[in-house]
């Protein structure tokens, strides 16, 4: 497969550019809702789900109802293949939980082609109403949520209450069923040793932060993910206002953190670990997914900074996702074991990056 | 300076390929000579020491005595800069110690253009007649030896006892004289663990090993010096065909274990190690003689079992000489803290594989 028909099973969140992308890779906003006529997935039977999953491609797919649903597809992910599934889970367009679906045929996923937007069925929820964008575009990302929100609710009844708002099966999603996110790039912070300090004033403030591809102490290619914990009681737009002035804030001590590196005794180093990261992601045979994120962070910088020229940052992020082990078998054409994997890794890297091949040659 | 420049200031051993490269970088003859009329340099005056360093440049001046000295000229160490004086130690054309002149103007060197022939004056015996060639010459080198030894013999009286052969300052060069040693590059046997074992068995038939460029466990570079110990009651013919005979032996096992490394499990392991080598290589900002010269070790394996394509082996036998510290400076064109050798050492070497830009991005 070349590089193009790769480019084109991504997500536009991975593919397209967006505001702050220096920083931030993406926004997401989720909203999490049920349908008052049944009982939460986890409580119901195989044939019922079925029937939500009938009943919402029902709705999207009536021609003319609204143009927040065009486009619109729902895909029953038990027809699709292990390696198809983990892909949209490297995409972070479906969760895990989600491509488990153990022989289950209730489970589908509903998408438009650029898969900005992706809707859950039966996962914890009935519904999990997600639209993944590049770069800082939380604003964008909620009226797409939302719109798409108001068109399904004109169509089918969501379990509400009053007082406590939308119904949904996990109490931290009560209320408004919003979770705003974005993942956002700190090798600045990490390597400046600030980014425990910064974090955790972050958590003091009610927000969540986890590491990306993968849990422990060192976060894998210093990613992280930033979301709201609170739902309950909170209205949407301020929830949304909170994470967006957060994230500038990040912004701002990541770009500090940058320039101190670039700036302080520690400069050449910085460099060199670039240009040294740009060397084995260029060379090696056998790379693993942690190893190779890790690089990717570090060129990353490079570009960002630029201190390295002649490698698109979209390429990185690309290549981000493409090093994940569902990508990479799907790129190689089957199955592989771990062993292959890190082979076939290896040259897929080389060869997205080849074509860049003067750079660093200076 | 350009590449032809630094590689102008190279001895031959290092510029030119021998018998037997892909495993011994060099061979070196050395013969221990004293003048009868004068103490041992030890318990010798600098004003007595400058006598011989003058009688020596008279013998060797003279038009027409024979071809075995032609082109010889002496050298005054004393009158060199240090960086002068440390890349001759870096080309193993004289001694550390000898190196070090503290003032002393009775010290010097002899020396044909290409350096293949080099005798110290006044090292710790009066002459030091060195003879180093690439690769597997022994035979060569000791021809060439002995030629000089007989040539300054008809115009000096060299201390002689019946008994004893030729007197030396240290009683393990007694007899003889001679010491005989190869230059060997084992990376196969570092790597498949067989080292210890196999430098072990030299020791115990009376050779000498140790490693090159520094000491301790972890060899640099996979470079080792194998010699004989023992000058006393033994032939010099002897001598040299042992240690030819056991050269040949582990240059036999030492292509058995790299056939062993890339046929075995390890293969691609193997491939991926040279591959990063290169990829480092070509790209760091900051590197230290100890990292190149492992660094260079591998690549060196990789070219000499044709796995990296592009590469001159004689470039890395260049580049092992040309990254110490000396070199760096006088090719930098000046002194150097060692942060800044640091840089300027990845420079000399980007600058160096440059030419071969196009390996490896297959």
């Amino acid at each position: 497969m070349d590089n193009i028909g790769i480019r084109n099973s991504l997500s536009r969140w991975v593919r397209d550019t967006g505001p702050y992308s220096d920083v931030v890779i993406s926004s997401r906003i989720r909203l999490a809702r049920n349908l008052e006529k049944y009982f939460f997935p986890s409580r119901l039977s195989h044939d019922r789900q079925e029937e939500v999953v009938n009943e919402i491609e029902a709705v999207i797919s009536k021609p003319g109802i609204s143009e927040n649903t065009e486009g619109l597809r729902t895909v029953r992910l038990e027809g699709l293949p292990v390696i198809q599934r983990q892909m949209m889970v490297e995409k972070h367009i479906i969760s895990p939980q989600q491509a488990k679906t153990n022989g289950h045929p209730g489970k589908a996923v509903v998408l438009q082609d650029d898969e900005a937007v992706s809707i859950m069925v039966n996962e914890e929820d009935h519904l999990r109403i997600q639209v993944l964008l590049p770069g800082l575009m939380l604003w964008e990302a909620w009226d797409m949520a939302n719109n798409i929100d108001d068109t399904l609710e004109t169509k089918v009844t969501y379990a509400f209450d009053d007082e406590l708002g939308y119904l949904t099966c996990c109490p931290t999603n009560l209320g408004s069923g919003l979770r705003a996110s974005v993942m956002v790039h700190l090798p600045g912070l990490v390597l400046t040793n600030q980014v425990s300090k910064v974090l955790k004033a972050l958590s003091q403030v009610g927000l969540a932060v986890r590491g990306l591809y993968g849990e422990g102490s060192e976060p894998l290619g210093n990613l992280f993910q930033v979301s709201n914990q609170v739902t309950l009681g909170r209205v949407e737009k301020e929830i949304i206002e909170d994470l967006i002035s957060v994230t500038k804030g990040l912004i701002e001590q990541e770009r500090s953190a940058r320039e101190l590196l670039l700036n302080s005794d520690t400069g050449s180093q910085l460099t060199d670990r670039i240009y040294r990261a740009y060397g084995i992601l260029s060379h090696a045979r056998i790379i693993s997914t942690q190893e190779a994120l890790g690089l990717l962070s570090s060129l990353r910088l490079g570009v960002d900074m630029e201190i390295i020229g002649n490698v698109e940052p979209k390429k990185l992020d690309e290549l981000m996702v493409l090093i994940q082990p569902g990508f990479v078998q799907y790129i190689a054409g089957g199955d592989l074991s771990s062993d292959e994997r890190d082979e076939a890794r290896a040259d897929l890297i080389r060869d997205y990056l080849a074509k860049d091949k003067d750079i660093g040659e200076s």
